[in-house]
């Protein structure tokens, strides 16, 4: 049964038409319209078939919907809001899914009108891949989806909403924006700056070394490239709209590296052993909180590590992947 | 056919063991023998078959062998060398598997008697778990495998061993050691030590946040935990015995770090997205390399994706897994 009547999904990249897939496979939505800045983007959405019709404008593509989803870098979230303001429909919701809240929210919410719901949220779920053809619809199986509405919104326009995320298959979760963008500097924002400085150095090296950082590269670096291929544009966004918590955390970051590069300069082996099974332990409370298997992986799927050749279509072929020691 | 009469193998862990299932696997080895520091894994060696005979001491162990592998962490070399150079077998191969190539060999080399050859090498392969149960036949297949042989080296026991490594699906490659421990400390010591930082600091703030940390640990973080999980005595002794070189690239690290975390402070946007631009391409090359696939992961299995449900057994139940953004 639909949830929304008509949803308007502005930008329509890899979490735009996931959602759009996962609403197609459970009729949670009766039409998905969309816009993206770019004709190819758009083109391909109908292409596709993630979008029923596209627009030009997002002030074009927010009419008449009851639910608009802004799902445009956090930077380009105040623009989109002054453009669609005055074309939202009486009664609509609006939200976005942007990975900073309180900057969102600062670009957003001034120019919601009355009578229309801003509720922001965050889906913590993605790959390192972008764009329109990158969705697919089990994206939010079992992931959690923040939402950090203001005091004093709509109990049904937010119990509406949460129904679609939870029917999309995302666990829901409920807090303060502030909290939001200090738990995600930890979580996401720092590991990603840090992954990215890791590449650049190693880069740099590769020059000196003829590639072999590239040949070498199981895990660790690997998963480093891994997650600093994602899309520069939205990280940008991130680090500049974040920037307090993330500086925070940074801080207590180079503070912990440094005694431990001082413990590996002076040779001080309990203190690195120490600080080793500590971290070990936190892998796994992450377990036991679902977030992940405990099977040995490093990117290697279940299924080769059973021993079993895994099948379906795959564009640079599947290698088990290992960790280098 | 057997490339080897009888393989002794020092130390029982994740390579050990795993080399153990890929001789058996392939018939490499008449007989595979052992040792290990600890009874109750000898114990489990025999019991879950992969070595014929297990012995108290390596000096035991290596009586008759016509290949002995050194599996113990590198700070462990120097005593396993002196116990058992006096009972090595006249003509006999000895090998080790260590993370780090100059300290293993000033460790090893001297020990070893006339008429024995040292071969050192180190396997670009792992998962995040050890001991004896984790190993596995197929960890090695198209993963690298680095010898350091010294000049001189007997060319028929080299050929021997490597055709011992490429019967285990590994792909070789013979380099100098003190390059071999400048790669290793772009491709993975470092990218290592950041990790486990990542993963302390996030535990000092857990006890703050309530296990919010752990919760919404979607990938960056949970793959920085899975990296952060493995061994900590063998990761105490890479550093340690590779000390000049991981603090050569962590110096280059910081100064690139402390650059983008001034690009952040001073809302330098053009020199954030030039920088992670570059980093993704980096990624490109990596694919190209065959070292990964370009299939969206983050921990996500090929099936899941594909929308197949993934068959096996899991302790954890398997979770589509996501980044976070």
């Amino acid at each position: 049964m639909a949830i929304y009547q008509r949803v308007a999904l502005i930008g329509l990249g890899l979490i735009a038409s996931s959602m759009a897939h996962a609403m197609r496979a459970g009729g949670l939505a009766d039409e998905i319209v969309g816009t993206a800045r770019s004709a190819e983007t758009r083109a391909t959405a109908l292409e596709i078939g993630i979008c029923d019709r596209v627009y030009d404008t997002a002030a074009e593509a927010v009419q008449g919907a009851d639910l608009v989803v802004l799902a445009v870098p956090v930077g380009a979230m105040a623009a989109i809001a002054a453009e669609i303001a005055p074309h939202l429909a009486a009664g609509a919701t609006v939200t976005d899914v942007g990975s900073v809240k309180q900057a969102v929210i600062a670009a957003v919410a001034p120019h919601i009108p009355a009578g229309v719901h801003f509720i922001p949220g965050h889906p913590l779920a993605g790959t390192e891949h972008s764009g329109p053809r990158s969705g697919f619809a089990s994206l939010f199986q079992n992931r959690w989806w923040l939402l950090t509405p203001a005091e004093g919104t709509d109990p049904a326009a937010l119990a509406r909403l949460l129904s679609l995320l939870v029917a999309m298959g995302a666990n829901v979760d409920v807090m303060d924006a502030a909290h939001h963008d200090l738990v995600l500097a930890v979580t996401s924002h720092t590991p990603h700056l840090i992954a990215y400085t890791m590449v650049g150095v190693a880069d740099d090296l590769r020059r000196v070394t003829d590639s072999e950082v590239i040949r070498y590269s199981a895990a660790g670096f690997r998963d480093f490239t891994r997650i600093a291929a994602s899309d520069p544009t939205m990280w940008r966004d991130v680090f500049l709209n974040n920037k307090e918590a993330t500086l925070d955390i940074l801080g207590r970051f180079t503070e912990e590296l440094f005694a431990l590069q001082r413990a590996i300069r002076l040779g001080d082996g309990e203190h690195l052993h120490a600080y080793f099974t500590r971290t070990r332990a936190i892998r796994r409370g992450i377990i036991e909180a679902g977030q992940d298997t405990a099977a040995a992986d490093f990117g290697r799927s279940a299924q080769v590590q059973a021993g079993v050749k895994p099948a379906g279509v795959n564009p640079a072929g599947v290698n088990p992947a290992g960790e280098e020691h």
